[in-house]
């Protein structure tokens, strides 16, 4: 089935698509909530940022949401609103843009969004997705956030490497499959691959901080690898990072896929990208509740003298520069 | 001149572009000013939304800045965030982006916005330009905005159709000089070219508003054509429009145009999209205050019943219903 979206016109498209969402579309998006309010934007670009050969459109909507949400996270804002501009190219037909659309509204509804806009654009080439989001947070609570402060934690709240190890499967099945025409057999490989696919946040996070009276100082949303994130880090405070390599949690399918494809796995955890984890910096003094009441997280190191800047520490105690990686 | 962006790197070229700009970069942007809170997007890609071949990249800048804050103007709101991720193919070097974002900050400092940032994304074709702004307004002023009724005015902000003709312009010595190669002399179309490349938004707009206690019920931002705006009005309140064609504001030059290609001018100004100006609902009773302190502004129709739909009347006074046009 494919219905041309020139065929039933861009206001039809658009009320189908919020018919029974329990959403409005509403551009541009008034905030409903009151608070402290930041706003955060990512956009999306087909062949740069995912490749639909093996991205489902579906799963595709779901993590572009969370990819702008998770930037809300970080900075313990509520998701409040989202805004969405497709641009489409004539290759994409209505079914397409619902099925992308059902994996957004799926994510804003997990998140509490209760503010939507969804507005569709023309493109030459291929789909770009552009999302902003708004969020909101209790006025009380950002101002009691610390400073970031030399020995800070910096906690880690998951593992990392895995989506970069899927995106690497998926990028050598795509070729195989090219040349041999066989569907390839993904099986042994669902968990690297539901890493890169279909990542999740949990929505609590930010009420469990606040419960435990932890306020994280300094937060970022691991998107372009964990390395990125710690320069980012030591660049906002004007700190310096320590982060021992043993103390990385990388997954046991991340490992095994690293000695497949015979590449060090830390080094897919700092560059990897795409892992939708956190890291978070609470002062030292919190050290017991976070292993008590943040058993999901791992503290990875802690912030240091400006002059050591940002730097990987191996079991040797050799420290190791980071360094950007990418665009 | 020309320098990679790779060749200096990502932060180095966003450290380049914020030094000496006044603002610093930052992303999630929070807001500082208090108020209620309104939050516009725009998704501009390379090929639909604009044509570097006759488009200075200073001049897309500004407009690009303009497009997104007309949104928020529309509803009241003063410009305070805006949130800029470019998408750039590998033809774009620092000079462009420096040049492109030279516009953006001209832009952003006439309007008053006091919080930016900016991110910079990899692209496979062309020019991506996402833009998420923030804007806020006392509550007071938006609680004491009135419900559109049956009879409202509808005002104009200015003339229409003249971007319109101006992009015709572009568009038709492109085919000119690529057949020819001659530099078509564009001289005598200065004003629509004007029109097109660098429309303005006068910034007092709000303040004027607020200070003659004319608060506008419905307003819109006119980039896709007047007839777009008006089919909006009409579907949000739920009334009907009447607009009077002889009404509508139409420059000597954009007729002139209009002869010249043989084209009717107003529905160039009906559908010809660009224009940047606005249209606001105000209460009949307002009559006289915008014919006296808003003489910039032309009351181009007034509100009706649900049952007359978004019609255009001739001088004749047929009745015309209003299309949707494009995408």
């Amino acid at each position: 089935m494919r219905t041309e979206i020139s065929s039933i016109g861009k206001q039809a498209v658009l009320q189908r698509l919020f018919e029974n969402s329990g959403f409005t579309n509403g551009q541009p998006v008034r905030l409903k909530q009151k608070g402290e309010c930041c706003t955060a934007q990512k956009l999306m670009l087909e062949g740069c940022d995912f490749d639909l050969v093996y991205t489902p459109l579906k799963h595709l909507g779901y993590k572009a949401v969370l990819n702008v949400l998770g930037e809300l996270y970080a900075t313990l804002h509520q998701p409040a609103s989202l805004s969405v501009v497709l641009g489409l190219s004539k290759r994409f037909c209505f079914e397409d843009v619902a099925d992308l659309w059902e994996g957004m509204l799926a994510a804003c509804r997990e998140h509490g969004v209760s503010q939507l806009s969804l507005d569709l654009n023309p493109s030459v080439n291929g789909l770009a997705i552009a999302l902003a989001a708004c969020g909101v947070q209790k006025k009380g609570v950002i101002d009691k956030v610390p400073r970031t402060k030399n020995m800070d934690l910096i906690c880690l709240s998951g593992h990392v490497g895995a989506a970069y190890m899927g995106l690497h499967v998926l990028e050598r099945e795509k070729v195989a499959f090219t040349s041999s025409g066989e569907q390839p057999d993904l099986s042994k490989y669902k968990a690297v691959l539901g890493s890169y696919l279909s990542p999740e946040i949990k929505p609590g996070i930010i009420d469990r901080f606040v419960e435990a009276d932890v306020l994280p100082s300094n937060g970022y949303f691991l998107t372009r690898g964990l390395g990125e994130a710690i320069l980012r880090l030591s660049r906002d405070t004007g700190l310096g990072a320590k982060i021992y390599l043993e103390k990385i949690p990388i997954s046991s399918q991340t490992f095994a896929m690293a000695e497949e494809i015979d590449m060090d796995a830390v080094t897919a955890a700092m560059n990897g990208g795409d892992d939708y984890k956190f890291i978070f910096t609470v002062p030292l003094g919190k050290h017991d509740v976070i292993r008590k009441d943040f058993q999901d997280f791992e503290v990875i190191g802690h912030m240091a003298r400006p002059d050591v800047g940002a730097v990987l520490v191996t079991p040797e105690g050799a420290e190791l520069p980071i360094h950007a990686q990418g665009f």
